[in-house]
């Protein structure tokens, strides 16, 4: 209960902030200098009472630092009350995420729906640990990676609001500023600072944590939020980035791949007749989930050659072009690279009904980057946990996702490789890394096996694919999708 | 009239297509692995007469290529229909743009809103040409770049169009293909076919060209642009760029930076009135535009150390973090070095009563890149009508645009960076590259001189801020983008 017992009280002289302000803007511009340099971003968060300094604060780190190297996001009240509208919630304040080296200031962000919507008494007692969970979901993950969270709530007890809020008012100069919704806002104070005090302590963890600032008075505020900053991204940059080693690794007891019983195949008439049917299914349940604007995310993972790209040609045949997108992912851009590992799949997120396939994916994290070292030990290790949160993130926002992993054996994929070799179009399609993957096949092997045991979750489960015989590979992705697009449409 | 006297009667035997294709596909395969080493991107637009087969092509491609590198680009109807709600109309366009070495399939698209306006006579004839030069302006200038345009009218006669619907209505796989909408259109033919003759007359030009497909029989009509595009691309492979220099290059007459006066000085006291006098101006200025939804666009060039960034930060002083985001230039991403150089810029437009602030901009292309020969002669020569026409589109969308050359004199730069050198928090702001640059003085001046001869237009004059005096400056500034707002809000 901190805010409820709060009293406006600090002050800080004009004397005394001009004095130190010179020396404080100097040491903004120096850090944030040197921030440049870091591989770690800095996300300041300003939530808090309407006329505690909220704007005015961006405003003036804005004034005070170099704007091109901070990045703004505010997010209109329309737009925050609508939120729900877009799915998953969250894919804004990803896709607004300052790279490493840069500042971002959000002002209530992430925070604003859930505490207009408990005030408002639109988010129950039911839904609120939902929302608190997802907040702190999103900052987990983003400070798992270094990220350096810093989140100010800035305060006036309700006597202080309602003086600001006339103070305001009464120059023609700031009038504009102070609206019917604030004094409506005035008058639900209690309510807004018990919703406050909820969320604060729900979500003021090491890694994110929360400062309740006096926003009583300019000065004051203005000078604490800044010397603030200016110390947490100090330490930060004069430590040693911590390395969250924390998850320890589980080796999948169960060997998942060795199951699979590749000797399966169909004949050509038999598949003709189930991949007409299937497509026809298929076309009819896409239509269905654009209608009630269930998204889809189709993952395919597999071993080179297994024959990913043929398998979603022949779900694309079934579709309207005008609903999908294939997603090839390879190395990371420098954009993408400079930021954390999951964003550029929030990236290519189908929305309103559409559908994105994801040719490789984020699994690529446990698969490829573990194996060749380009992540460490401890993020691979946590990204098991990342990715059943991301998921889990879609899933709640209502997008099906179909996760495939096409299986071939050793002695299939060296056939494949020949016969690539020898047929002049399909040459390019082998590179010198298939090889050298090739030998890495045990290896691979355990990954893959960790990678379902880890991440096989009932809200976005893994399929097997036997994929030695392409008819069978096939048929059996297109009457998955089909079986699991019509349990999420939940028609017959 | 290439549409209105046009009989289907094209037809290819199962046989002759089975005996083509897999060697079409197999050439498809090959090239557009070729395609992905080069510097230009393939857009291919597909426009027409319903029911001919626009969709099913661009599913077709992408089972006969590799859809990793194809990139789908539909507009659903209904975005189409209220696409003049976005500002300005072309943005996304330009955001779905393929990357060079890769191939983007466009339905309709930017040729649908004067397609189906004017049959729906929405589009009036006094406005047709508008709509028409915008779509010529689009295409010259992505040419110009190197890109290969091709553009199929999918086309059925009348008689042929109630057919294929018929057609597609008996069969219950193809019935819900059908709608209201389609046999409204059909009603319109005639209209639609006179439209199309003027569209395909308007705009078919040697650097984007229309070829009219019969598109009553699905093997002619799949064969035939399979064809046409395998062979367009292998011409452009095996051809060398078109250099382009067509654009003769005049240096400017005047010199612009000459005849401004670096004398003037302001006292603080002037400056201070003046400035909180701007700046209460242009909050109100700003809310004004806002509510309208009037969008702004301000650009800073000027001599390094001329002080861009004290002058953006008095303007921010005055607006809501809300409403504004500042975009510092420098080199392009990786990203948008795939793409046209207009296009990062395209990306960062403002929408909906926003303003966005370009810590250089553009102009890029005319000084830095002239002078260090980032860009070719015929590159930056012909700039200077992209540009304007960029500029142009951005004004007929109704966004103000303001831009200012920040002028100082040798003697001021040089005790500006002395400064600089001296001052600890500002060290960091002068490099190597600062000295370079000042050494090549005497180009900047010229290319800074061409720059605002060739520029300086009605839509998007030049202000040139004389910017010895720091408060002179800054309020020439903020006096600037107040009027200019004041003008174009119309208010008082």
């Amino acid at each position: 209960m901190r805010l409820a017992s709060f009293k406006n009280s600090e002050k800080l002289k004009k004397q005394e902030f001009e004095a130190r302000l010179p020396a404080l803007r100097a040491e903004l511009l120096e850090l944030q200098n040197s921030l440049r340099q870091a591989d770690f971003p800095v996300i300041v968060l300003f939530a808090g009472v309407d006329g505690a300094g909220k704007s005015e604060m961006v405003n003036l780190l804005n004034e005070w630092m170099d704007p091109r190297w901070l990045i703004n996001r505010a997010y209109d009240r329309a737009m925050d009350e609508n939120a729900e509208q877009e799915r998953p919630v969250f894919r804004r304040y990803w896709h607004d995420l300052p790279p490493r080296g840069q500042i971002g200031l959000f002002l209530s962000a992430w925070y604003s729906q859930v505490l207009l919507g408990t005030v408002a008494q639109r988010v129950s007692e039911y839904q609120f640990p939902r929302h608190v969970e997802r907040i702190r979901r999103f900052e987990r993950t983003l400070a798992a990676d270094g990220a350096l969270i810093l989140k100010f709530w800035m305060h006036l007890d309700k006597r202080g609001q309602r003086k600001q809020l006339r103070k305001l008012e009464s120059n023609p100069a700031t009038a504009w500023r102070v609206t019917h919704t604030d004094w409506a806002h005035w008058a639900m104070y209690d309510r807004f600072v018990v919703a406050g005090d909820q969320i604060i302590e729900a979500t003021d963890v090491a890694h994110a944590p929360w400062r309740v600032i006096d926003g009583a008075d300019h000065r004051y505020r203005s000078m604490t939020i800044a010397e603030h900053l200016l110390e947490a991204i100090k330490i930060r940059l004069n430590s040693r980035q911590p390395t969250s080693e924390s998850r320890a690794y589980t080796p999948s007891p169960v060997n998942w791949l060795s199951s699979v019983d590749l000797k399966k195949s169909l004949s050509k008439k038999d598949y003709q007749r189930r991949r007409d049917r299937s497509q026809g299914d298929l076309n009819l349940l896409c239509r269905q989930a654009k209608y009630q604007k269930i998204s889809s995310v189709l993952v395919f993972e597999g071993w080179d050659a297994a024959g990913k790209g043929g398998a979603i040609r022949r779900i694309l045949r079934a579709l309207d072009p005008r609903t999908y997108r294939v997603i090839p992912i390879a190395a990371p851009t420098d954009e993408e690279h400079a930021q954390h590992y999951l964003w550029r799949f929030w990236r290519h997120l189908p929305s309103s009904g559409n559908i994105t396939f994801f040719d490789r994916s984020w699994y690529g994290r446990v698969l490829v980057e573990r194996i060749e070292g380009f992540a460490r030990p401890g993020e691979w290790q946590r990204a098991y946990h990342e990715i059943n949160e991301f998921e889990q993130e879609l899933a709640e926002s209502g997008i099906m996702i179909c996760k495939f992993w096409l299986h071939i054996d050793q002695d299939e994929q060296l056939r494949r490789f020949e016969e690539r070799k020898t047929t002049p179009h399909k040459a390019w399609k082998l590179t010198e890394e298939d090889w050298r993957n090739r030998e890495k096949w045990a290896d691979y092997e355990s990954a893959v096996n960790d990678m379902i045991q880890h991440t096989n979750t009932s809200h976005a489960p893994w399929t097997i694919v036997p994929a030695n015989d392409k008819y069978t590979a096939r048929i059996h992705v297109l009457e998955t999708a089909c079986e699991h697009l019509r349990n999420t449409i939940g028609g017959t």
